[in-house]
């Protein structure tokens, strides 16, 4: 399956410190079962929005979808509760060794972000730089005080390592962010 | 547009005290969208899970999905941000006057309101009985405890008299849901 825009895949590269071979969506969506069977969160990506066209129901089987077209996302793709709290992310993928561009990330998304920033969730970008095989966390009102001081296009592998926190690697979680979260956000 | 197993319109009963006329998804996304714009709560409804199997890419226009079906949810339909905490609902449409079918809630969307209960979340479901032309607020916490004590299929219109909050209408909210619940949550 193929999303818009989206035709990268995840390579795994030449490293053999690492276990990571999945896509950052599919790693994250591993850990969210852990915690989710753990008792530890309630975290679920949400479904890719669809704009559905045409629709047959053919008699004594499941109605099938024959024309539809892929929305523009108005929220982030990841929300859920942890400790009590509201937890809501974006996820990305950036290829580049030096920067990730902001035009990767919707503008709306960032609303919504700035959005339930205002009603105290907490909020947060997870990155995958692919040429370093590292995960890291980005704080929403960082990410946006950046994006609108208008300064640059991007925000550089020097700004992630500076502002970023690095998520580790396990078997069972893959991406694990909440571990992140409680010491970030003091939770 | 229809969903399987839902080929119900909502139909505007004759009375003329009351002015809803849409569907009560359409008017839970009014109401959101409302809650959204005047800065009250950030609360959407999560896309229609589908299942894509074939994706067409024409040359110079958006790529269009040719075969798809839908899926079971394995979450309620809305969740979202208010007054700092996480918020979750299902919403119900019941034509009948007697009482509320267990058997339109699937049962993994009652483990996930009582997932998301155990983590702290305000959690609850909308229920417009359209016979009377009304909409109930029902706390999660009720409904599961019915819903497992296994005495009965349904949940009678006397119960949900007795248990419900009723949801109040207004032109700008046609269904106010969070007026309800800041004052039976105690927020």
């Amino acid at each position: 399956m193929k999303y818009p825009n989206s035709n990268k895949t995840y390579v795994k590269p030449n490293e053999t410190t690492s276990n990571r071979g999945m896509s950052l969506e599919e790693d994250i969506n591993k850990t969210n079962r852990y915690y989710l069977t753990n008792d530890i969160a309630v975290i679920y990506k949400k479904p890719t929005p669809i704009t559905i066209v045409k629709v047959d129901y053919p008699k004594r089987s499941a109605a099938k979808i024959t024309e539809a077209y892929f929305k523009l996302a108005s929220t982030t793709d990841y929300n859920g509760i942890y400790l009590g709290k509201y937890i809501d992310f974006e996820a990305k993928e950036c290829e580049s060794k030096t920067s990730f561009p902001f035009s990767s990330i919707h503008s709306h998304q960032v609303k919504h972000l700035n959005d339930v920033l205002k009603h105290g969730a907490i909020a947060f970008i997870i990155l995958r730089m692919t040429s370093y095989n590292k995960d890291f966390l980005i704080k929403a009102s960082d990410f946006i005080d950046f994006y609108n001081s208008g300064k640059r296009k991007s925000i550089s592998y020097a700004w992630i390592l500076e502002n970023g926190f690095e998520i580790e690697y396990s078997y069972q979680r893959p991406c694990d962010y909440l571990k992140v979260v409680k010491k970030v956000f003091k939770l």
